[in-house]
């Protein structure tokens, strides 16, 4: 096997750095129309990036072939990297001078999970405030699918980086070419995060600022409020319909969009794993709508606050409009299963994805059967095609992989010496990248109570959560970097 | 397929029910030594399992062909029905009054899982404790391995009914006979528990009674204690160490026995499985009297208090010598973990075992590697033999299975209103049949907090696990007794 092509490697990475620079400007301009104190935080950091970039990205190497494993080490290195360089913004303002919360807020923004170790978010200036929404708006389509469209790589290097970013399940190829499936997937996510401005803007009285850093958080999943009790600030039953609507549109698979944008609209309601998911929605809002009850007004009050939790929980964008750890017990368990389950493969949405969940129950009902009645063939199908025992068996072993990195990771974090359901639903969150899990680190609280090396360990679980596990597993391989490997 | 045959379910159910009024002749010789007060429960409860028995074996059916199905009913329903017949002397004496705890107290009890509702173990006489600590050790070995010593049928249908009781990967057939391999296991057990007798009572100073009790519910890993504080009653380093010990030799793969009886020790000691094992072992050991440290007097105090604990919980047997609800987050975390993974296959233990554990892990590590290389073939490879794609989406699928037991019954329960913690450990405890959890059903606490319907479903939830999840879904499986199927 052929060695390692770092200078391939180098390459990519500088011209993401360069590309998250332009991004900046953004913020920058933010920083400029509202006189924000961290105009220079952000003038210092693009200046800093692009020197980076332009650096290490000058010489254009000659080998540009790229296969499987520099695919990986390109997507889990880009996120980590655009992760570092984007943290700098809040570390040279002085809006948090820790380095490594500072890493963990960005992470938390690029992988759209939504933690955050800030306990006054309103303290934020309005320039960090946007620039910590859209990372949640870029992280939300993954940064690699848009390199596809800018970079001049061969259709085969698109590929590995492509499946790197996406190793489970998920958009399939919609048109031929990578390169427009990649810009379909995009127009119909900012066309659809342009009416979530629209709507709350012109229908629910927010204001364009909020409307805009709201939208970024529910198009990505995100989650980040800016205000410190997240859209419960607005209690307006207008916001929560629209807001908990839009998250779970954005919980869909694209395709289904897709397939209505081009006319096919029964096609889109006939993908099992969006029926699925709309099924998990109703019957969770149902269950828990009946047994916080006593704890509201009218049963209409209930579904408001269950829709808008469930909606948010299920798609893992982590908003709150109350705080369901004073939910009665049941109505947390169900929370907590909402995290594992996730929103459907394909969509901007993180969690164990309810294709995955699909098929381990299927296949469950299957081997049953087969115990049964031996002598029948008994057939394993999703989405009307055969699931073959290769992918069967990468399903169930991300869900062995997912359930190890989160019990692994819940023992090392507990050295920090809070409670179980503290520390299993951290890393629950972070894993499918929700944002708030139970106790101490429940909807009203932070992540800022553990230590460091926790807050760093959190950081790779959001990311190997995002990157569907095995990138950042792969990254940490040293068998990788042997020569001649 | 042919219909069920009811019949020869009905005639196989009825012997199991005169094994067990055989079996309880014990605990009754027991009552009669010591003149206890129950007595007469163990008399009615004889008489009416036998005349039940006679009722429904007088008819021996024409047709004795059995086949998986019915192999999977009849290992399900005998464990249902002897826990239905055993906790009859509990109801009978007035010890247990209520019916739904005295069914949860037996099933815990031949379930070898120790999870009990009695909050005053001490206040049974001795006939009830020699009874409750007498099904582990009936639990232990299958009551179905048993049953095909003394059961005229054909070698096929005794090979349904093993496989049905133990569809994982489990003992191999140590001889070409399964009669012989079952007298084998049989003897095996039989002796280590004898020897674990005589060891307590002569060099423990245990009374004889304590010392054949506690040595059923070691043989068994059931963990049912016959004092309040369990084995910490006795506070002796040498108990601790001699149970301690004991109860990792019954964690082992009792094929390492046959090995050690038929002189290839060294054969013994290869099996991968056993070499895990007692790494995990002593790892934990180690961590835990490190973390605990603080907590005791010396160095050597929390080694002896972290590894009874260890082996009692990975064991899944649940004897306790401390309250390991009180030890710091990190060793309370580490024996979450333990509970998941439990000991052997082919042990007396429960849980997922480690042999299963090990191939999920070699799974991930041969998908990485696979990744990063994709044109080697990469082998899954487990006690030296290749892991074909049928045993491997067998054991993911049984983690599945495991995983989604757990949490859909951690929420069901969990309207019962206690904290997430307390659920999740306690179904936790049932599923792997441990016995104890964390916070309210911590060492020093019991199952008696729960709701009749909760603890009905925590018996099932004990059932599933010890016969390893899949004859107890499918005896919930309607499509089984539709005719003609």
């Amino acid at each position: 096997m052929k060695s390692m092509n770092y200078k391939m490697v180098r390459y990519v990475l500088a011209k993401v750095l360069l590309l998250e620079a332009a991004l900046m400007s953004l913020p920058l301009l933010c920083a400029l129309i509202y006189k924000s104190e961290s105009t220079g935080a952000f003038l210092s950091t693009i200046f800093f990036t692009t020197f980076f970039a332009f650096v290490f990205s000058v010489r254009q190497p000659k080998d540009t072939m790229i296969q499987a494993k520099e695919g990986f080490v390109i997507v889990a290195a880009s996120w980590i990297i655009m992760s570092i360089f984007g943290c700098m913004p809040f570390v040279f303002s002085g809006a948090i001078p820790n380095p490594v919360n500072a890493f963990f807020e960005t992470v938390s923004g690029f992988t759209t999970t939504g933690a955050s170790i800030l306990s006054n978010v309103e303290a934020l200036d309005h320039a960090l405030l946007f620039w910590r929404s859209f990372t949640h708006w870029i992280g939300g389509m993954g940064v690699l699918v848009f390199i596809l469209a800018i970079l001049p790589l061969s259709k085969k290097n698109n590929m590995y980086l492509m499946r790197a970013e996406s190793p489970g399940p998920s958009v399939g190829k919609l048109v031929p070419s990578m390169k427009k499936t990649a810009t379909i997937l995009y127009a119909i996510y900012f066309v659809m995060t342009v009416i979530e401005i629209l709507v709350l803007y012109f229908f629910c009285d927010m204001p364009m600022f909020d409307s805009i850093l709201h939208s970024f958080g529910t198009a990505g999943t995100g989650g980040f409020g800016i205000k410190n009790s997240s859209i419960g600030y607005y209690d307006s039953a207008a916001v929560d319909y629209v807001i908990g609507t839009f998250m779970l549109l954005f919980g869909i698979n694209f395709n289904a969009f897709f397939f209505i944008m081009i006319g096919k609209i029964k096609d889109a309601f006939a993908i099992e794993e969006v029926r699925a998911y709309l099924g998990i929605v109703i019957v969770s809002v149902i269950l828990i709508a009946w047994n916080i009850l006593p704890q509201y007004s009218s049963f209409l009050e209930a579904v408001r606050y269950a829709y808008f939790q469930v909606a948010s929980i299920i798609t893992t964008t982590g908003y709150a409009t109350t705080d369901f750890d004073l939910w009665p017990s049941f109505s947390k368990t169900i929370i907590v299963l909402l995290m594992f389950c996730g929103a459907c493969a394909g969509s901007t949405g993180g969690g164990i994805k309810v294709s995955r969940i699909m098929i381990l129950v299927k296949y469950q009902l299957s081997e049953i059967k087969r115990m049964v009645n031996p002598r029948r063939v008994h057939v394993l199908k999703s989405e009307g095609k055969v699931v073959d025992s290769d992918v069967l068996s990468g399903v169930q072993g991300f869900f062995a992989a997912y359930m190890f990195i989160l019990l692994g990771c819940t023992l090392l974090i507990s050295l920090d010496g809070f409670d179980f359901t503290t520390n299993f639903t951290a890393v629950l969150s972070c894993i499918s990248n929700i944002g708030p899990g139970l106790g101490m680190v429940g909807p009203t609280c932070n992540f800022s109570i553990y230590s460091d090396l926790s807050t760093l360990l959190m950081s790779f679980v959001m990311l190997a959560g995002r990157l569907e596990l095995f990138p950042m597993l792969i990254l940490f391989n040293p068998a990788l970097y042997k020569k001649g490997n």
